[in-house]
């Protein structure tokens, strides 16, 4: 019986038969790996997944985080299942040897990490949270805070946290208004309230390390005077050993809608429930120069964006693969030919309209598999570019990229979800499935790490226009190879490429409309109907890329992805030319609208 | 400060200002009703709805029901609030004068009991379901049963349920197996299981009045051999007394989603819990001919279909008011061209994404609560029609709208929600603000009284080529109208028209192109793309229909309802054509999948 939590024959076609992962060995980076350690890294994480995460994701679902005003509790599997993931150095897959890291490629931790997601989101997040807040200390952190922080969260000991948003500053980060005081040892004291933190507080491990944006005293307003801290929930002795408790401590805890095995809290710093050395605020640390928070919070939160679109992927994913194992095995109605209603009921996938829905699921699913897996391999090219120029040429894929990553799986992830439940019908619809779980849970996506709005605000003002069209005819220039690749296939994969052709030229053209129209209102004000579209051009050029990778080969895996491929083409893509058409419009139907008209 | 639970200005336009409803009472049937008593009946619901159903909306959904192996509690504000309605004489506003009835319109006796559903939907559908089922019994039941069940339940001393799936026989309900044993007193012994019953138990009131589809000995196989018996909770005395207890009971409750408030439930017949009059068997009472059962329980189902058409709307509704008023009162961010990074923040309102949003739902609530409302002044033209022609007329507008009143509401009002939730954001994500709740509670809609896929095949497969295209023709020749009031009027509604009247056609020459396929399995393999397409358009019609009554009005509710029939024309409608496109091209790709290719 195959896996439902996620497919590895699929990541097995996506690695080795498409993005010719094996060919990585060749960069000296990546010269101690090869296919037989990248199977057994595969085969440990879903067994890893399946025995410790995908166990209790009902019951971190039912049970969640409780507050009791001093204390966050977690349901025990949680942290039994993370130090599994720590123990086995899986969170430091894709690192540095020179920082203890396995130097695997990041497409592969990737695979790897999408089983975690896939069998609980709720509980892998911590790891998650923890491994960004790990990269972005070895990023801009110094060597000191390297070794006093980010060792021991690798090693699982510490858990990290990403504290950027205040209540009344949740998109608007240039508003927060925590205060950074130097104090005179060197160090600072940070005083304020946040909001939205995951992984907030809890008693997993020996100490939480809290990423902080706050404001020093001489900051310049707005964006550009935020500065990054670290902020312990216990401060750490120079021999490494826990010693007193930070001024940090919880206003509360918020109560979602789904991810509930995620702790989501409201902190404060420095209201003086504990007064560290004696004297009041939390103590902080600051992370590189002043002023500069935001910026190292941005390069952190690209690589946060990809992960968003990959947890919505996976989410999607295994619900996908539940609702196809249903629909398998439920026996119920009869073929609309069928001449004896006193014959024996079929399954429902046998029903054209149950295997519509299964069909879109897995086109959606494996389509945005593929981009988040692109995505990794993009990184991949990057660290290991030849020169400068290959790097800029890979980062300037990456950054047009990035949005769709995030957004397109968070949106279509959730319409993959809503499938999900409605191939098990009134089923679906009860708590005895997963499927209402994965639904909820994949609602976080469009919200957290850049809403979907702003991730159009981002694809279209600052990576398609800010540069000047130049990432996006970058972007062109690498679907037309693919096209060029299926054109060459002949039969469907070359009408299919006819057909992404078009559209990407009617994309580029639409494009130049929009900056003509000078108003920067106006050409914004569509913005999210360019990223949906711009996010199914880019999803078809995924399908053409898979089918090119599949070309001639037999069987009933290579005929499911050539069937995908054809609904994607068929179903999918035509969505775009009436957005396309609005766009080209400059219409300004939601400009014009008044707040009072409501 | 205006209601969050509906808007008594739209209703106030809808009814008088666009259906009319006044000139009803030059029928005699509604000749007693004028605009003031309609008024003080929609205040009042208005009022019981803001004081007793939405005061208990969170908690009915956090305290679910419970089962302890013999009784089920619900929270007490359910029944009293199920009282109000009783108690009010709610339960029979359009019923006939000589059952005890007000007599009101449907579009009316529609319009108040949309204030329940928007308020709590899981409490006021105790009350729908035993509308439904009295509806049923006063069509086909005996006038000793009208008097025994039908009374009771009207004044709210009984409450009635719908007992027809069972757990193999969902949406199949041919293949349904609960016995019924012709018993010596004229009455049956029925024996079986069935599945999803809501209202299926609890404490409420004197008595339950299951509906029971049951096979009888000599039944022909398949829909044509299912009888429909009368299985109260309690027998009922002569004299109108609660007798024995019933040889009905549970097998359990189901946990939902959402809609919580009212309890979902897997009854058992005849097990042996209770033996009344000392035999086995649960009584009950045939209603109308033997085998006739299906065919009794479809008529109620359009009503019901309806029903679920007008929840799923005004869930929605609630949901879009409810996120209006948060972005009304939530500053965050400034304009895209604010100079001073430390000038006040706005109001979200003012973003123009959010408005996209906002816009987005106004186009979809009050498009659909047009529709509905629509269906319900067709059902007061059917009863007061002059003659069999016209309503033969009425009743094919009716059937070829009530898949699509049912369908559409529930998909669309599904982004509707979602646009809510994305509005408020992170908080929106929280169960301290209802929109994740009313999300939940909408995802039910697409699934219970025939899931969406159904719908799809009712209305190709019956309503459409089920009668040669002929009620198809009606709605277009209805539609024309339309097109033609708005062209008269010039300007933005001519142009709409213009796209309406393009799309129609289109749908038409693609209806033609379906039927000439042949094949059944191929026309119907794309129906739910037909059902999606047909219902945009039937929706942009009552957006062209509100235009209409709007004219030349000034005023800010009436740029509202102009600018959302903008955008229901501009960013809606031109979704159809990919739709219709694909349908022409008598796709095949979900047929063509095969089971072994997932």
């Amino acid at each position: 019986m195959p896996s439902t939590i996620l497919s590895a024959r699929d990541l097995e076609f996506m690695l080795f038969e498409w993005l010719d992962v094996e060919r990585l060995s060749e960069r000296p980076r990546f010269a101690e790996h090869d296919r037989a350690s990248y199977d057994a890294l595969l085969a440990l994480c879903e067994e890893l997944a399946t025995e410790h995460f995908a166990t209790h994701y009902r019951k971190s679902d039912t049970e969640e985080p409780t507050f009791d005003g001093s204390k966050v509790t977690l349901i025990p599997e949680i942290e039994a299942a993370l130090q599994k993931l720590s123990r086995a150095d899986l969170l430091t897959l894709s690192l540095d040897e020179e920082h203890g890291g396995m130097q695997v490629p990041r497409v592969v931790a990737s695979a790897c990490m999408a089983w975690f997601t896939a069998a609980n989101i709720g509980t892998a997040a911590y790891s998650f949270l923890t491994i960004a807040n790990a990269g972005l200390l070895l990023a801009h952190g110094s060597p000191e805070q390297v070794e006093r922080w980010v060792g021991p969260m690798l090693e699982g000991r510490f858990f990290g946290t990403m504290t950027l948003s205040e209540p009344h500053a949740g998109s608007s980060l240039g508003d927060v208004v925590t205060r950074a005081v130097p104090a005179d040892d060197g160090t600072h004291r940070i005083f304020g309230s946040k909001m939205w933190i995951s992984g907030g507080d809890h008693e997993m491990g020996d100490n939480i390390v809290h990423l902080v944006l706050a404001k020093l005293p001489d900051a310049p307003a707005g964006s550009r005077g935020i500065s990054l801290f670290i902020v312990p929930k216990y401060l750490v002795d120079d021999d490494g050993s826990i010693g007193e408790r930070n001024d940090v401590s919880l206003a509360g805890i918020n109560h979602k809608l789904g991810s509930r095995g995620t702790v989501n809290t409201a902190p404060v710093f420095g209201d003086g429930a504990f007064t560290p050395g004696g004297a009041p605020g939390a103590v902080g640390y600051l992370v590189g120069e002043p002023h500069k928070g935001l910026s190292y919070m941005f390069h952190m939160m690209n690589a946060a964006r990809l992960g968003v679109g990959m947890s919505a992927t996976t989410t999607a994913y295994t619900a996908y693969l539940k609702s196809l194992e249903y629909a398998r095995s439920r026996p119920q109605g009869r073929s609309l030919t069928a001449a004896d209603p006193t014959g024996p009921q079929v399954p429902i996938i046998e029903h054209a309209d149950v295997r519509r829905m299964l069909l879109a699921q897995k086109s959606y699913v494996e389509g945005a598999l593929a981009l988040n897996l692109w995505c990794s391999r993009l990184l991949d090219e990057q660290v290991t570019a030849a020169d400068d120029a290959e790097r800029l040429a890979v980062g300037q894929l990456l950054d047009i990229l990035t949005p769709i990553a995030k957004s397109w799986p968070s949106q279509w992830g959730q319409e993959s979800c809503s499938l999900a439940i409605q191939v098990l019908g009134g089923s679906g619809y009860t708590r005895d499935h997963d499927v209402e779980a994965h639904w909820r849970d994949q609602r976080l996506n469009p919200i957290h790490e850049g809403t979907h709005g702003i991730q159009a605000l981002d694809l279209l003002g600052r990576k398609v226009l800010g540069g000047g069209g130049a990432a996006l005819l970058a972007l062109a220039g690498r679907i037309q190879e693919t096209v060029d690749g299926a054109t060459a296939l002949g039969g469907e994969p070359a009408a299919h490429a006819a057909a992404l052709k078009a559209t990407v030229d009617r994309l580029g053209e639409v494009t130049f409309g929009l900056a003509g129209l000078g108003d920067p209102e106006r050409i914004m004000a569509n913005a999210t109907v360019y990223l949906e579209a711009a996010g199914h051009v880019v999803i078809a050029w995924m399908w053409l890329e898979q089918l090119v990778a599949v070309g001639e080969k037999e069987g009933d895996f290579y005929d499911g992805k050539r069937a995908a491929a054809r609904y994607f083409f068929g179903w999918e893509l035509p969505k775009v030319t009436p957005m396309l058409d609005l766009l080209a419009s400059g219409d300004t139907t939601t400009l014009d609208m008044q707040a009072s008209w409501f």
